[in-house]
C-alpha cells in the first residue's frame, strides 16, 4: 500500500480514539486569563508532552517562559528533507456568559456532528488532528519532513512571551516553512486558505468624573457623567461610512488591487447567509467594500467591553464616578500596532472634554501578517486541501489574529501556512463553541497530504 | 414662663437623652433592600411605637403592608387645631463598602460633634429630634397642634408600598400640612427651606445585536457593535449645549422667572465649592442656568449604569452581542413621568439604526414637587428657622426626589414643609455617615418653633 494510503488507513481506523483525546484535552480548563486557571494551563502542556511522547516523539519538553509555559517538540533532525514549524495553542477562552452554555464547557458533549466544549474548535480539537496526522505517518516509517513544534499556553492572552521566546530560540525553532493549525475551513465540503490575517491593538479607556460616586439627583446636572462622556467619546471614533476616525487610522493601510479583490470575491459568503449566522437585523461597516473585504483586508475598531455605575437587577440612583471601556482594533498590512496608541491618545487629546479626566492602558499588540499566494509551500496547501475535499479551495484572508505568524515573519524569515478545521459557525469564544467533527477527521487528511506534499519536490 | 421657653428650656436638659436615644435606634440595621434585614426593619417600627407611647401618644402601632411595616400615630385630635401630618423613615441604606467605614455604622460613635452610624443623618436622629420636640411641648400641658405621624420602612427601596397605603387610608391621614423631617439644613448657622423637589423616571435600555457573542477579529467590521450602538444612543441624548434631545422632553419644564431666579440666587454655593467637593476637573451642565438652578429647577438624564461584553481583568476579543444601560431622568414641575418613557422610545424609534434592536423596561418612576413659598405654613417654617438660627433661611429646590412628598399633594391634596437637620457633607448613602449633633439639638428648637407658630393664628 502506498505511503499515502496506509496513512489515511491509518487514521480512518482511529476516528473515535482521536475524539476520545480531544474530550480527554478539552477536560482541562485552560483559561490563560484568569489567575485561577494557571495550573490548569500548565496541566494541559504536560498533557501535550505525554500525548507527543505517546506517538513516537522522543524530544517533547515543558518549557517554562515569565508568563505560562509552551511546549517544544522535535523529530529528530534529517538532513535534505524540508522542516516544518508546527504552531498550535492550548489555551482558551473564559466562559462567561456561562448560563448560556447547553452543556459544561469543560466535559465536551457529542450532539449531532458536533462536540460542543470550549477550546474545541479554538483550537484544541486541530491540534490534535495534526498530532494523528503524524502518529498515521510515523506508522508507515520515518517522516517525510523534519518537524518541530511550538504549542503556546497564552495565546487567547495576546502571546505576551512569545516574541522574546521566539528572539531567544532562533537557532531551535529554525525551519523552512511554519504550518499555523489555528486557521479555519469554509465549510465541510469546501476548503479555504489563509493568507492574510489581522493584527491588534487592544487598550482599556478609563474615563474619571467625581472622586467618589454619587447620588444622581443630588448631583445629577451639574457634572459630566463619566459614563457619558465615554459614550460620546467611544461614539466619535466611527463616522457615518462606518470609518475610524483616529487621527492617521488609514495612513499606512495597504489598499485592495484589483487582481486581490478578484480572488477575495470568489470567497462564497454572502450578506444574507453572514445575518442569518448571526441573527443581526442588518449588516453594518465600512461603505465601499463588501462583506469578504471589510472582514479580512480592512482594519476595525470593536468596543469589547464596557462597565460603569450599577450594574445589578433594579434601580440604583448613583451617578458614577468612572466608566471603563475595552476597545481593540483589528489591523491590516502594513499597519504598525505601535501607531495606534499613538493615534487613540491623539484622538483623546483633541475629543475629550475638560470636565473629565481620562487613561489609556495598554492590553496588547500583535502585528498582522500577509503572505504570497503563489509559493511552492502553498500550492502544497491548495493541492491537500483540494484532494481531501474534492474541491478547489479559495484564498482568504482571516479577520482575527494570530500573532505569531507576524511574529515568525519578523524574526525567523518563514511564511505560515494557516489551515485548521474550525467552521465559521463554531462559536468561537463565545458560549456552545463546537467542533464539527466529520471536519475533523477531514483535517487529518489533510495534514497527511500537506506533509507528504512538502516533502515531495516536484510538488511546484 | 412662656411657651416657647419652658419647652426650649426642657429640651436643654435633655441633649444627652436624644442622643442616648439616637445610639439606641442607629444600632438596629434596618436595612429595608435586603432581605435578611427584615426583621430589623420591623423592630425599628416597634422601638419607635414604644418611643411614642413613652412620649405621651397613645395611640402609637406598627401597621402592616405588602412590603416591611410602617408606623402610624396620633395625639387626640381637637378640633379647630390645625392638623400636622409628620412623615419619616426608619429604614436604612446598605453599609457596603463596609471597609471604607471607620467605626461599626451599627454601633454609633461620636468623634467631635458628629456622631457615625448608617442612618444617622438619613434620617434617624432628625426623626428623634421631631420626637423630643413634641415631648417637650406636651411637658407644657395640651399640645397646640393636632398631630399624625407616618413613618415607613420602605424609603431607601423607593416607598413602593406607600402609594396604595396613603390612597387606602385618605381619611386616616386627613391634615392640613405635613412636615417631611428627611430635609437638609445648609450649613450649622445658615438654615434652608427646600420647595421643590425633582420627581423621577428610571429606565433600562437594552441594544440587542448578534444572537450570542461573537470574536471581535472574526466578525469585526461586519456587524453593528451593540455596545457602539448604544454608545450613539446615549451620546445623542444631549446636545452640545447639555440639553436633554428626547422628543417633547421641555415641553412641559415650568420656566423659571426672574423672582424664582433671584430666590434661588441667594443659595450660597459657587461652582468652585461644588468642584472641590467633588473632585471633578470642570463643572458641566445645560447653557444658560446656574449650577443651583441646574441642580434643583431643570430636569436631568443621567447614565447610572452601564454594562456590556467583558469587564474583567486583562483582555478578551469579543463583540458583545448585548449592551444595556440604565438611565433615569429627574423631573422637574410640571413634566409628567408618564410622559417620559413615551419620549424615550420616540428618541429610540428616531434614532436607533436598523442594524441592531432595542427594548426599553420601566424601573419606576416618582413625581416631582413644589410648593407655593408664600403659603401661611412656609412663613410658618420660615419664621422658626430664622429664630432658632439668627439667620434668614434661604429657599431651594433639591434635586433629588422623596416620591412621598408628590403623593401627598395627589392624594391628600397638602403641601409639605421639607425640612431637616442633616449637613450637605454628611455622607448620606456612603461610608461614615455622619449627624452633626449641635446642629439636631438646633433642629429640636426649629421643630418646637415650627409646631407653635403653625398654631398662631396670627403668623401670616
Amino acid at each position: 500500500m502506498p505511503r499515502l494510503e496506509s496513512a489515511l488507513e491509518f487514521a480512518r481506523q482511529r476516528e473515535q480514539e482521536l475524539v476520545d483525546r480531544c474530550v480527554e484535552l478539552l477536560a482541562i480548563p485552560s483559561i490563560s486569563t484568569l489567575p485561577e486557571h494557571r495550573g490548569d494551563v500548565a496541566r494541559a502542556a504536560q498533557w501535550l508532552v505525554d500525548e507527543l511522547h505517546r506517538v513516537g516523539i522522543e524530544r517533547a519538553e515543558v518549557m517554562e517562559t515569565p508568563g505560562l509555559p509552551l511546549v517544544y517538540a522535535e523529530t529528530p533532525q534529517v538532513s535534505d528533507r524540508p522542516t516544518v514549524l508546527v504552531y498550535g495553542h492550548f489555551d482558551v477562552q473564559p466562559t462567561d456568559p456561562i448560563e448560556e452554555w447547553d452543556s459544561d464547557p469543560f466535559d465536551a458533549a457529542l450532539r449531532g456532528e458536533e462536540l460542543f466544549a470550549r477550546g474545541s474548535s479554538d483550537m484544541k480539537c486541530s491540534l490534535l488532528a495534526f498530532v494523528q496526522a503524524v502518529e498515521a505517518l510515523q506508522d508507515g516509517g520515518d517522516l517525510p519532513v523534519n518537524l518541530k513544534f511550538l504549542l503556546e499556553g497564552e495565546e487567547e492572552v495576546g502571546s505576551p512571551s512569545l516574541p522574546d521566546f521566539i528572539r531567544e530560540h532562533r537557532d531551535l525553532l529554525r525551519a523552512d516553512v511554519a504550518v499555523n493549525c489555528d486557521g479555519e475551513t469554509h465549510s465541510p465540503t469546501q476548503p479555504s486558505i489563509c493568507y492574510a490575517l489581522r493584527g491588534l491593538a487592544y487598550f482599556e479607556i478609563e474615563v474619571h468624573g467625581a472622586k467618589q460616586d454619587l447620588h444622581s439627583g443630588v448631583f445629577g446636572g451639574s457634572l459630566h457623567n463619566p459614563a457619558q462622556a465615554l459614550c460620546e467619546l467611544l461614539a466619535g471614533m466611527h463616522d457615518k461610512d462606518g470609518r475610524v476616525t483616529l487621527p492617521g487610522f488609514y495612513d499606512a493601510v495597504r489598499p485592495l488591487d484589483d487582481e486581490e479583490r478578484a480572488v477575495l470575491a470568489r470567497v462564497p459568503l454572502t450578506d444574507g447567509e453572514w445575518r442569518a449566522m448571526t441573527g443581526v437585523p442588518a449588516l453594518w461597516g465600512e461603505t465601499g467594500y463588501t462583506l469578504v473585504e471589510r472582514l479580512g483586508a480592512r482594519p476595525t475598531l470593536e468596543v469589547n467591553g464596557l462597565v460603569s455605575g450599577f450594574t445589578g437587577e433594579g434601580a440604583k440612583t448613583v451617578l458614577p464616578a468612572k466608566a471603563l471601556a475595552k476597545i481593540s482594533m483589528r489591523l491590516v498590512a502594513d499597519q504598525n500596532p505601535d501607531d495606534i496608541e499613538g493615534q487613540l491618545r491623539a484622538y483623546l487629546d483633541q475629543h475629550a472634554p475638560e470636565t473629565i479626566a481620562w487613561e489609556v492602558r495598554d492590553l496588547g499588540r500583535a502585528p498582522g501578517a500577509i503572505t504570497a499566494r503563489d509559493s511552492r509551500e502553498m500550492r502544497a496547501a491548495q493541492r491537500a486541501l483540494h484532494d481531501t475535499f474534492g474541491a478547489e479551495p479559495f484564498f482568504k484572508r482571516e479577520g482575527g489574529s494570530v500573532p505569531v505568524v507576524g511574529i515568525m515573519q519578523q524574526e525567523l524569515g518563514i511564511d505560515s501556512i494557516i489551515t485548521g478545521f474550525r467552521l465559521p459557525n463554531s462559536n468561537m469564544h463565545g458560549p456552545n463553541e463546537k467542533q464539527h467533527v466529520p471536519t475533523l477527521h477531514k483535517g487529518v487528511e489533510a495534514f497527511i497530504r500537506l506533509l507528504l506534499n512538502l516533502a515531495d519536490s516536484e510538488c511546484t
